[in-house]
């Protein structure tokens, strides 16, 4: 069902509603929200604002019959796992999206989606934009963080040990079998697709990484792709254990090529990925005791041999990849490739 | 000519060098800048973060063939023009872009047009993302602004006098020309499109507003139809001559009817309008004389009559123009119209 609603009409209806019913609750960081020029935002003295922003496209990062519930509850996650692989404390997000039409059906259950994950983690929306378009939906969000306390990509030292939360695969594997590169029963699809379709954002992870991680990102594109970030900006290389990678029992009944690039490569998963010193490692099994979440010692960091890092994989033998073993599974997910 | 470049050089090439130049610079607000999971930003105690963010789409907010240059700057100005209208300080913004191929000249002209306007207002690039799709350009812009000085949609009252600096309409008669709705001489055209191409964000004068103006807005959908969210959320009505709205040499060309549509209700015009006391007219005097901008009392704000706020217009002899006059005048831009 179309409604013929003028661009505050909509704005108004689906999502102040849910914004307001946030804001009166109590969180005394944002000053003024939607409705106006601009949101306010007021910071507890000696924090920092982390600041991210991702962009959604129709085809691209979603199909384009994606259960709307899912996708608004998505579009948030990504940019909260953001936050998380920062340290923040989620404080708010505005939405700035293009509609091809105002469908009303399919505008109550994103924000259906939306609003329930902002709930989650308290985090309001704020502000934001509203246009006819192909579908397209930008969120940034913003999170608090203890003045010095944000765990960036640049820390990682040589003799740090590489952790990574959860399991990594699964969206790959969902993608896969959504797209008929490979079977899965039905059982084993519903198993797994929530990890493509509804990541949780690690915040809680995160915030206890504070003054722990030495280095941490989350994975969107592929566990190895993206610690290659942390490897440039910290100038280091990096050695990993390919079957200590964490893996769901569905992922572990594939061929082992599968299992080590889906694994290793696969998009989409939205763990964390850290490093830390070797004398954490009891404080990172109380985390993941308290957390009930799994932290896997995934690798180690080592010292930088040649002008750009390296990733040195090992197979379950412990025996290296060759280069060219190497390089086929690197071949990351590219939003450009 | 197209190039096959991955999307990380990608940002890294039109993007990341522009915007480190500026960190560079001097700004101690910004801890982090691009390349992590988040941006940080560090606020000065006692200041409050301004937050805004606006959408452009091709075919809605430009042409397809628009130059890049001034989409750039653009892009950036209608954001920078939203924390003018809460008289915040640029801090920084966030680019996230979807593009439907890496064609690098246009890169090269969008992110000139960009950094040039972001150089003008020390407001450097601090994050964002960038995915293929249809072409979409989501800017979020950050300012500061001192605790409790910020200037809302909220604050008007009754006896307050409306005032609007700059011009109004040009940006319309120039959308008007290109759209062959009426024409223009060549010349005349040269010496309007500034306005619709290359809106000037004025943060100077929001700046200055501060302690001054009791509310404010930027125009970007039509003067009217933005001055009716004051009306609406300070809950007054307004008093508006028609014949004192500061029109340019060349808009003063066309018919009556024109002039007032165009002035009136044009969109694209990214002027502030905003409410005062009468005892601040010499202050806004000084600012406008300062400034070397335009600023004009176009009416004056009353009590409201009625549940919903309403706008009276009087003709260039003091006569209300009639309910249907009215109405036909208030149908104001609206992005799903």
């Amino acid at each position: 069902m179309q409604l013929p609603l003028g661009e505050f009409e909509l704005i108004q209806r689906f999502f102040k509603t849910g914004s307001e019913a946030m804001l009166s609750s109590d969180d005394q960081s944002i000053m003024l929200g939607i409705g106006d020029d601009c949101a306010l935002l007021k910071p507890n003295p000696g924090e920092e604002i982390a600041i991210t922003s991702d962009m959604l496209v129709e085809g691209r990062h979603f199909f384009a019959d994606a259960n709307p519930e899912w996708l608004g509850r998505k579009a948030l996650a990504v940019n909260l796992s953001d936050l998380a692989a920062m340290g923040a404390r989620p404080l708010g997000f505005t939405l700035s999206i293009a509609l091809p039409q105002v469908n009303s059906n399919w505008l109550e259950a994103f924000s259906k989606g939306l609003f329930a994950l902002a709930q989650e983690y308290s985090c309001p929306l704020i502000g934001g934009d509203t246009t006819a378009g192909p579908l397209n939906i930008c969120i940034a969000a913003f999170g608090s963080i203890p003045h010095g306390k944000a765990i960036k990509r640049s820390g990682a030292i040589a003799g740090d040990e590489i952790w990574v939360s959860g399991s990594v695969g699964d969206a790959r594997l969902t993608l896969a079998a959504l797209r008929h590169e490979l079977s899965l029963s039905s059982t084993d699809l519903q198993a797994i697709e929530i990890h493509m379709h509804q990541p949780t954002p690690r915040i809680d992870l995160g915030m206890h990484l504070r003054g722990i991680a030495t280095a941490a990102l989350d994975i969107s594109d592929g566990l190895l792709g993206d610690l290659k970030h942390i490897l440039k900006q910290s100038k280091v290389d990096a050695q990993i254990f390919l079957d200590h990678l964490p893996k769901s029992a569905t992922l572990q009944q594939q061929s082992e090529a599968v299992q080590n690039q889906f694994a290793a490569c696969g998009g989409d998963d939205y763990e964390i990925c850290f490093t830390a010193s070797p004398d954490k490692r009891s404080v990172i099994s109380d985390i993941s005791k308290k957390l009930r979440l799994a932290i896997t010692h995934i690798g180690n960091i080592k010292t930088m041999q040649f002008s750009e890092p390296i990733i040195q994989l090992l197979d379950k033998n412990g025996k290296e990849l060759s280069a060219t073993e190497t390089a086929n599974l690197l071949k990351s997910f590219d939003h450009f490739a």
